[in-house]
């Protein structure tokens, strides 16, 4: 329905346009009702909805009406597949509709900087292009069904540790390369209705006040049309906030927030146009809302339940299977140990913590799924300490000893890993670890099958023969793991993150959680796989690994063109073929590398991914497109992304450490840099410039006639020592080495000539 | 002699006090014969004299007079040991009252901040507090025979790619700790005549322009009383640098240097008085050099020489021993492979390339001293180039057959490290490998003695027994290396420096040598074993390394006190034992560790090192004082170094990785630190600081009364992260929050308790 939204806010009070402004309470906008402005209601998400009814909390602390619960970010990244997280978008969406909420609360696109921060399981992955892929389906998902979305936390939300106070200092091309362009694609092609601003500060600003980052990045470069909300809380001042870009401070700030706005533009601090813009924002979307809201919808909890059940299976990443021990036969007996396979991690902790609508007994599914076989169980562990109950263990253990197979449940308890606060280390509990090692010495069939949010260090990776990582597999868990430990369904799912061997490989570990409240991502853009290959560091297990029952094999990898220029488009395909015995998914990933830089960069970066469903003997062939963006880095000079000219490498890879078929192109620049000559010009740099170096090196010729350097030595060593010194030598000390031979006038002549001749065309 | 500086300088004309801040020539300054002002030279260094006596250079070019070559920089830190550093100083100072040099350039205190950087070897070490030591050493030895020193490149000069245009980034915390520290101690405590600035920029600034850098750090807080000297064609703009503090512009401009300074005085845009002051420090080193010039000094070649090949005895490190195939015996037949043992590699290239008075042939040294032992000879391969010579390597794999033991003689030609340039890689040339692996496959008793001036990559380690790291040895290094190889001498040389295991290890390296001209030091306070402490990464050879024929045993630490004010001493003292059968020399390390920290701190830091001789049975006490400095990190707010209250553990090593010793001691803070309380300070902190947190827990427990937060579910992980929430949680969320509860005037007044509650104290 078409509205005159300026004449509807020309009705309007100074107070109920700054009223708009900030929550009705903790979950509500206001409305209006004289002018018909509804109060819509907005849930915390992202993987379930958690709609309270009575007390309220941003915390997952009090109640909350029950609604499926989805698999987690974590989990839904290691799908690496657009269409089933649009699904659960979707799925999200219907039961917003049926619970009468206009906007999901997620999803979350922050990077995964360190594997402690304590939300890492609401956020994708490491990877900015994976990340705001899966963000961008996400949100497909939810608005296709007439609910918005809210994409948090922008931007630099890495960590929890005094996450409403921590300034995080990141470099503009960093910021660009990894940070930003994590919500970019998807703020670009899937347009949020809302993007929630972060807790922290960005150098030096608040998020909430951060006018580059809410209009300058988001609305004048990348054209989001929504609105954008605070985090709950994370408005310092609500004026600076909406002269930011804030429009919508959130919950209810019980009048105080409005109050300032009225008092800003009553003093003439604040310009009542910016916010009747503002408004106009609010109205658009609550209007959205409310044109787009279904009546009476309702949604089929089964089949959501069995969406949840297929995207867990989906997700789960087959780490390790020696032996092939994995898929177990349904036959003989089997041990499956741990408190964990009865009282399952299948969601974290914070705001995203919702009340699921049924919940697998992990137990109870390996049973039923077990055909022929007899099933044990024994707990293990306590899971609400870490200490040792040498009866839980001994039990454990004796059932492990009488099985054929031991499948120990294991990972991190509630209490490690939540929103609010970061892990310190890596490891799992204690108790957890003394299992494995008793068990492991009278059961050598052992299967690890992992809840967790984040990755965890694996000391005890030898002991075990198969890891089946599960993350939070969301309410239906229990169904996916037991169809994957019997092959009833194949494992497809691939990490979204690095594993690293030990805390201290990974890239921020030496400026996490920083000092103060001051963090620098000094790691710069190396960031998950793009630091353990730079560095060289072995990782536990690579970004993008992941294990089949299956096997796939690689071919004829070919390029729609040896040589594009910048502006064009170029398509990549490669054949895939399932060589096993069983149906399968594999996910197809391609890196760009370039070959040779003026700036520091990635060994590689993802910049494509496809995944496929083969039956056995099947082949289908994969295309991927690449543009400017997939060869770009950003430049900071230029304000802009830019190719350099030159030979790139494509890498199709199963996993970032795993690559199989590699060819390169040469992609020329459509960008003229010129070069600006000054006296600290060196003069390497100008015999280097294409356009300057005949006229650099007649000009240097003529000098050399006179300059004493010209007399030197040029033997072995000298010779090439000189030569060095030449090329890092600036024009003004040709000067001071000059002896009165080449005087400033010349140089000033001779850079003038220079200038004069350096006209912009692309450079390399 | 006592001069009136002022009343020679009211004599002088303008264009005289202009002329004097520049140099005559290539290696002196101006005189003004008028008014009695000698023209007295400086000349390159600093393990030998370089003066030139026709064709100058300041690139190792051109020839010089005969001088003794002592062993470099890399070579002295290895060493250990101040006593022979200053007996070397001494003698070159004595060569330059020889040769009538008024000042040496050098020492050189640049940390090593990547072994790629090409001039490492005429630094000292990684670490500030052994290079700032040595440094010291060095400059009292030299200008204790009336010569000045030039200490330098001040400061972060730590490449030589780019180096005259480079912008070196970095912290100021870093900047303190690490690089200026690396000079504090030796300005401080030596007082050199003349420091040298450096080529590159620091920060955007010239290091020739740096006020903050020339005059607010070495003048104003470390009380420098000499000139300022540029590198050698390191002045951008003249009179710029004037301004910060650099006296002295060489080698000559051809007048245009004293040109613009003559001309801005006219202008007024240079006041004449900070001219004068230039004038009367550079009058107060030239008269220095005047009153101090010895008449007719010689010096005795042959004990120089002898003193050459003691310091490179003391330098050389044997990395490893494996089956104590080290020493040699003087019996059967040794084959001496590689072409460095006839063409030893024995100093560095560039300005401090020097003509030795005599040079050691390695091979003859090692004949003349293996006793009755059979040494036979093979080239092994060539020096020029990288090419493996088939007829060299079977000859070299047919002595080595043939011999009971073979030394092989490998490291870095000239051509692949050099001031100039920077290497690419950790490699020695491949048919050195080649050599290595040839001559291993035929004899299993190997040793490898190592000419390079910086650390190299050792894939082929397993393949040799033994490794004796020769560095740059001076001219005496053949006597040296035979003396030790035999057990004449007992090597107690340790690493200044990290080798790493592969050059990605290393932490500059994903920011060396930078992008265009602006190189980050992103590893921070992170260089040498303070990263790979902090990082968990094993070196191949660690900081502080050395072995030795003999054994020493540890015991007894004992510190004065166990709790001390940082204004106070503590002395540590440990007893060393030589539990052997040879006499030797063990270098006795002190690291200081920061248990808890507000600030990222490294593991460990040295802040101690002792060199002692022993005879076998022997035992000496070693005894250290630590002070303020031993315990403080720089704290940038403070802008002063800074100790937190706090438990420190004294760590006693053989090396960085191998303490044998280590007690604790309590460090007491006199520094007051005030919170000052905001609407952005958090809960957690005011409830930490010692002083607020009995006033603010009282508040607090006052708002909680009303507050929404107070009535949010206590169980388990909720629980917990409603604790992590307060905890992070800043005081304006408090009404963000408080429905009403809590109002921003309540805020301020709390604020304004807090505030004068908080008194100035020192804080944990």
């Amino acid at each position: 329905m078409k509205r005159d939204m300026k004449s509807l806010i020309a009705q309007m009070t100074l107070e109920e346009k700054a009223g708009l402004c900030s929550g009705l309470d903790f979950w509500h906008l206001k409305g209006i009702e004289r002018l018909g402005i509804p109060s819509i209601m907005v849930t915390d998400g992202p993987h379930g909805l958690r709609k309270q009814a009575a007390d309220a909390d941003h915390l997952g602390l009090n109640e909350s009406v029950p609604a499926t619960c989805f698999p987690s970010a974590v989990s839904l990244a290691s799908t690496w597949n657009r269409e089933l997280t649009r699904q659960v978008g979707e799925a999200l969406g219907q039961e917003c509709q049926a619970e009468n909420v206009a906007v999901l609360l997620g999803p979350g696109a922050n990077i995964k900087r360190s594997p402690l921060c304590g939300r890492n399981f609401e956020y994708f992955s490491e990877d900015p292009y994976l990340s705001s892929q899966m963000a961008a389906s996400h949100i497909r998902g939810v608005q296709s069904q007439g609910v918005g979305t809210s994409l948090k936390h922008f931007a630099a939300n890495n960590q929890e540790h005094r996450r409403m106070s921590t300034d995080a200092v990141v470099d503009e091309r960093t910021l660009r390369e990894i940070y930003l362009a994590s919500f970019e694609h998807a703020v670009r092609d899937a347009q949020p209705w809302t993007v929630m601003c972060a807790y922290n500060r960005l150098n030096g600003e608040y998020a909430s006040e951060h006018e580059e980052l809410l209009t300058g990045v988001l609305r004048d470069e990348w054209g989001f049309e929504g609105i954008v909300v605070s985090d709950w809380g994370a408005v310092n001042e609500r004026v600076k906030a909406l002269e930011a870009g804030l429009e919508l401070e959130m919950p209810s700030s019980s009048g105080l927030g409005e109050q300032k706005i009225i008092a800003a533009v009553q003093n003439g601090t604040l310009a009542e146009a910016k916010l009747d813009q503002a408004v106009e924002r609010l109205l658009n979307i609550i209007f959205k809302a409310v044109d787009e809201q279904r009546e009476n919808a309702v949604y089929d909890q089964e089949a959501h339940h069995q969406l949840a059940k297929e995207v867990a299976m989906e997700s789960m990443v087959l780490l390790k299977n020696e032996d092939r021990l994995l898929p177990l036969t349904k036959q003989g007996k089997i041990a499956v140990i741990g408190t964990l396979a009865t009282k399952p991690r299948y969601q974290g902790g914070g705001s995203s913590h919702i009340l699921p609508t049924k919940l697998d007994n992990v137990f109870e599914e390996i049973v039923q799924a077990a055909g022929g076989a007899e099933v044990f169980f024994a707990e293990g562990y306590p899971l609400e300490h870490d200490e040792i109950d040498a009866e839980l263990m001994a039990k454990a253990k004796e059932t492990a000893q009488n099985a054929d197979v031991a499948v120990l449940f294991i990972g991190l308890p509630d209490r490690y890993e939540s929103e609010g606060y970061d892990r310190e280390h890596l490891s799992i509990p204690q108790n957890q670890i003394a299992l494995i090692e008793a068990v492991a010495s009278v059961q050598p069939n052992l299967v690890a099958v992992l809840s967790n949010g984040a990755p965890i260090e694996m000391p005890w990776l030898p002991k075990v023969k198969a890891v089946l990582e599960g993350y939070l597999g969301g309410q239906a868990l229990g169904g996916a793991i037991a169809s994957l430990l019997f092959g009833d369904a194949n494992p497809s799912g691939k990490l979204a993150e690095t594993f690293p061997m030990k805390l201290s490989d990974n890239p921020s570990y030496l400026n996490f959680p920083g000092d103060g409240d001051k963090v620098e991502y000094k790691e710069g853009i190396f960031v998950g796989y793009r630091y353990y290959d730079a560095k060289e560091i072995e990782p536990l297990f690579p970004f993008g690994h992941g294990l089949s029952y299956t096997e796939f094999s690689y071919r004829d990898m070919s390029i729609s063109a040896k040589e594009i220029a910048d502006s064009d488009t170029v398509k990549i395909s490669v054949f895939v073929k399932n060589t096993g015995k069983t149906a399968g998914k594999e996910i197809v990933q391609l890196y760009v590398r370039d070959i040779q830089s003026s700036v520091t960069r990635p060994e590689k970066e993802l910049k494509g991914f496809e995944k496929i469903s083969l039956k056995p003997g099947e082949e289908k062939k994969v295309t991927f497109t690449l543009d400017k963006r997939s060869f770009a880095y950003y430049n900071v000079e230029l304000k802009d992304w830019h190719v350099e000219t030159g030979e790139f490498e494509i890498l199709i890879g199963k996993s970032s450490r795993e690559i199989v078929l590699r060819d390169t192109l040469l992609v020329r620049s459509g960008t003229a840099i010129k070069m600006k000559v000054s006296r600290n010009t060196l003069v390497g740099d100008l015999l280097a410039d294409p356009h300057l170096s005949s006229t650099a090196k007649k000009l240097l010729d003529k000098v050399n006639e006179t300059h004493p350097f010209a007399q030197m030595g040029d033997e072995g060593n000298m010779a090439e020592m000189l030569a060095a010194m030449m090329k890092y030598m600036p024009l003004r000390a040709l000067v001071n080495f000059g002896g009165g031979a080449f005087t400033e006038e010349m140089m000033d002549e001779m850079i003038e000539t220079l200038n004069a001749a350096s006209s912009p065309s692309s450079r390399a």
